[in-house]
């Protein structure tokens, strides 16, 4: 258990987690690995050990139950008293992800949005009260928020992400279209969604291209 | 020029562009491959690679010429006569991706909008039009359209990447939380936001506990 665990297999195991979530939903009881990796795109030697790192074994017969694994996977993911999530950035994709992410995962909930908008501060939206910047300080530390989900624009990113930072936050998710300069301790993911559509463009044109028969 | 090129390669490339765009509208003329890897946080060398796969070479006193570079990988980047996208799924989150693209890249134009929602229909919404779901197969191909971004919920996913397939479009962003079937032909992108949230949690809670001294 306390083996370094690459980012690809977390990834995974999320993936898992929601593939058992819906096979719960349909009562399903027991699936097998093979069937797993039919269900997320992998092989069955890639899950067992997954499922190893979890800790979690199947039975040869009977596979895994599904109960048990979605338990253990969540055991292995989450914080057992929960994580805190803040987001900065209230425009259309800030607000876009309050919804998204509302309810989701009761475990990781975004408990405080902020922005500099004063039109903004002291709304609900989608569950979820935006503050003013000036309090990120304040409230991050106080909560005990530990990831922040940055939706501001490039030119704004550097330095929510300073203020993150030094309030204690350790893991980013980044939206704005640029490269963040962090703490080596901070864990940063960036989701770049421009890079995302150019490169789906070029894969497209190139298969269009080779479909011409080239 | 007709060596395969990696996804990953051509997502440095988008990001050198960004980063290029931004020196020019700062009225940057040169620069060093050095430097432009600080500025991605990559090496040198894969710098001077990856303009290689471009075809571009930069001086080695000035370095390279800031409009020709930012040329050079637009010319590979991009069609010369763009190409067309189509957003399937208008809820928060299409609604915010047609705000965060539009007018972001002219050779990369999000087509049309489509929901099954009629309140939608005939709206313009951030500048693209949404339309029913019934006219997707004409008007994707009567547009030429050949990129698909997806942003229904995951339940409604696997069906509007069939339709989208079945009118031509050989490129998929995918922002539903499941993976998809497609032909081997099309090139899909998974934005798995929740799986990059429980990433980002992931890390940051194992930080936090290094951090702890455990």
């Amino acid at each position: 258990m306390n083996q370094p665990v690459s980012g690809k297999t977390i990834g995974r195991l999320s993936l898992y987690r929601r593939v058992l979530y819906g096979l719960l939903a349909e009562g399903e009881r027991n699936i097998f690995s093979h069937q797993l990796a039919v269900l997320v795109g992998g092989t069955a030697a890639q899950v067992r050990r997954d499922m190893m790192a979890v800790g979690y074994t199947g039975s040869p017969t009977r596979g895994y139950d599904v109960q048990d694994l979605t338990d253990s996977i969540g055991r292995f993911l989450d914080s057992p008293q929960g994580q805190r999530v803040a987001l900065v950035g209230v425009g259309n994709l800030g607000r876009a992800l309050l919804a998204y992410f509302s309810g989701r995962r009761p475990k990781l909930a975004i408990e405080a949005a902020f922005d500099t908008d004063p039109a903004k501060f002291g709304r609900v939206i989608h569950g979820c009260r935006c503050h003013p910047m000036e309090d990120l300080s304040s409230l991050v530390k106080e909560s005990g928020i530990t990831v922040g989900i940055i939706t501001v624009p490039a030119d704004q990113a550097q330095a929510v992400a300073d203020k993150l930072c030094q309030a204690g936050v350790l893991g980013l998710l980044n939206f704005a279209p640029m490269r963040l300069w962090t703490p080596s301790v901070v864990y940063v993911e960036d989701i770049d969604m421009t890079m995302s559509l150019e490169k789906v463009a070029f894969f497209a044109r190139q298969r269009a291209n080779e479909k011409g028969g080239v």
